[in-house]
């Protein structure tokens, strides 16, 4: 992460790799750039030539049908030609390293890689080995980052709450196995949100989180008092198998975020999840659903977000 | 099923779930429109641009190859931007509901969501759940319906036939797991046919088909004679594990359609079959590619009516 | 292959299933298409309208991502519609025949195939099945013939070798199980090259290989003496599993190309490896990265190559 790898010498967007030291103006850029595509979603031909002819591959190391249909459907909109790739389930089979794999697609004149992979670090390896000209988007690596779905958070912050310098904003849930709220709080610190907090078990908290200058809390009553975002992470059930948590029914109960516990916030707090949710785990349905909730506005503005830093990337 | 959800106030279709309680009109209409497609099929260039820029979802649930290949195949040809998903590989596992998942490609703008489920009702309840202007295609759902499927054996059959008035027209195998057998006989009742028969063993009836004002056969012979339409079905081995069949040879001796068979019906009788094929099983090779056999003719006219369903669709 | 089934009455293309007996001026007009093509895909937008309209099906009868993407990306960048069939999870379980699945896309006015099958022979099968205007090209089936590969080989040693007349070339690796093998030895030997050497450990020998002309040899540094060509087989050890090699380090040891036996062969030879790569088995990694290597180079002009080749049989 030292120097940079995502920007050029001129301080421009070439891969899209974390949101840690990515500077305002461009977290402000692809914020600006998505409300032009919002537009453009809602067209009744929705569809723009900015991507035509541009080789766009979805890099998948880690399935995950959700993320990477977001991306297939921006990349199509903006008329790029799309391969999805599920590498679990072939070369990586056959013993060829993820650079081999990588160097061939290039060779291809691949345009841009969407990677995701269960390994920390992946997209950095791949966004430092490629020629000049190809971009890298990191679809989530490990715990590490998850830089556009913070970018979609952020975007719809900003849509419901116009301003972030008077936020307090809550990340509530596992932060321990969390590579979205790593990159929440980085995009928060940033864009200048005067109060970020993390609210977990004391199981689920990790020590080089609370190094970035957040408070930490593990009570629901204490740490949703006057906060004006929730933002909510899944919980990753399949990675924990009962080790740090007794149940997902003693889970709700502290945790789980219920219209009780959310009356405790801001009269008027908005509440995100980037989903897929466990209904009954982490969000109570009363509040998926309610009128607090803006999680279907995510997935809507996802899009937006990713086609913005397609198109920015591909620019430069 | 009641005040028939797959039409809107004015009576237009919305979603295509199922023939039964589908006007005639509309029955008319979608086999009308089909006609069209047939030549752009046929073209050089096999490709209009009715649906660019539409978003349209291959959501199965219960995996097709065949099935999904058609729709996308029409899709692509009316220029649409076309999703695969099988999610029973993917959200299904990490717990997301059927209905999140739809809320969630609907958030991404869907226009269309093609559905096949292994449960009856799942493409009903997905279209009472999406917003206005979201239209859904019913491609299989358990053993309930699989409407294109009668649409284009219709459309078949009115090629070959002309007229429906005076047809007698025989549905043979198993009705009792048969989604299609289903659909094939609300289309031909509601467009006239005086005469539907079912021939099936006794352990594969369906007391609901008895009522639909069908006549039920347990005999080849006597259900064959003077019949002009044979509507084969796929004999669903991978359901029945020997539990109502004694064995595969068994059934083909009885209801496995020979030429020695079908002489018994109509000299010009016609042969369908919505494929895949048992041959050896409910057909014989003989039969299959006969010249009374009109089953590859199924397969292009499929092409044309899924092309006039999701054109008509998008209009309304 | 008696009669040539790929070539029909005027001499003309009509499905690439083998190098064998692929007539020189066919071999060259391939070569040729495909250096107007390398100029396409170096361009801003990667697309050209030739195949527009037209729908190409990537029938993988065994799976591999690789190969098909560049059969993706080639049919894209021609502006085709492409739809990809993995058929072995499909309606290969469902009991259908190969030739049902094909003659039920036929039947959707397919019009292309590209086809891999684990069987030799299956793609001929394919080919002499079809009507008419559909064409078939042989992505690969079992230990017979991979013709795209042998001729994406061939266009890169052109590239660096201009002339085959004077060339020393050598194969090198596993031959009884490679089709890749058998194809590029048909290709150099109608290209005209004098000397087509195989380096073989002797389990590894075919004997149909050593009938086609080919010197034989067991031993690298005799085999590769003055060699300007090599190319190299990848280890299909998912098929050997001990039986005819004692490990993958003897097998390096003896057959894997090292720099200090690559110095053995001439002094500008190039090395050529149809991935994806074993590294530490059949090659060395100073050699695969190293200068001597044409790896990448063959991926790249392997699309415009199946862009000839998809032109070429799409225009007879």
């Amino acid at each position: 992460m030292n120097n940079n790898p995502q920007l050029n010498r001129d301080g421009e967007l070439q891969h899209l790799l974390t949101t840690e030291g990515l500077p305002i103006s461009i977290l402000l850029k692809i914020l600006d750039t998505a409300e032009s595509f919002v537009g453009v979603t809602e067209r009744d031909i929705k569809k723009v030539p900015l991507l035509r002819g541009k080789s766009i591959f979805n890099l998948f190391f880690e399935p995950s049908t959700r993320t990477r249909t977001t991306f297939e459907i921006a990349a199509k909109r903006l008329s790029a030609d799309v391969v999805n790739l599920d590498v679990a389930a072939s070369s990586q089979s056959k013993g060829e390293t993820m650079l081999d794999t990588v160097n061939n697609l290039s060779a291809m004149h691949a345009d841009m890689f969407i990677v995701r992979h269960s390994q920390s670090g992946a997209a950095h390896l791949i966004a430092r080995h490629v020629k000049p000209g190809i971009h890298v988007i990191n679809a989530g690596d490990g715990r590490h980052a998850h830089p556009t779905q913070a970018l979609l958070d952020m975007f719809t912050i900003r849509r419901y709450k116009k301003d972030f310098h008077s936020l307090r904003v809550a990340i509530i849930g596992d932060i321990l196995h969390s590579r979205v709220a790593r990159s929440q709080i980085h995009a928060l610190t940033t864009l200048g949100v005067p109060e970020v907090r993390v609210i977990t078990p004391k199981t689920l908290l990790s020590n080089k989180v609370e190094r970035l200058g957040v408070q930490v809390y593990h009570d629901m009553a204490q740490g949703l008092k006057d906060v004006d975002v929730l933002l909510m992470l899944r919980l990753q059930n399949e990675r924990m198998l009962g080790a740090r948590l007794p149940s997902a029914e003693e889970y709700f109960k502290y945790y789980g975020l219920t219209q009780e516990k959310l009356a405790l916030a801001s009269q008027d707090a908005i509440v995100l999840h980037p989903g897929p949710m466990n209904r009954g785990v982490e969000i109570d349905s009363a509040v998926a659903d309610g009128k607090q909730s803006v999680i279907l506005s995510q997935v809507t503005f996802g899009i937006a977000v990713r086609m913005a830093v397609m198109t920015i990337l591909m620019g430069n």
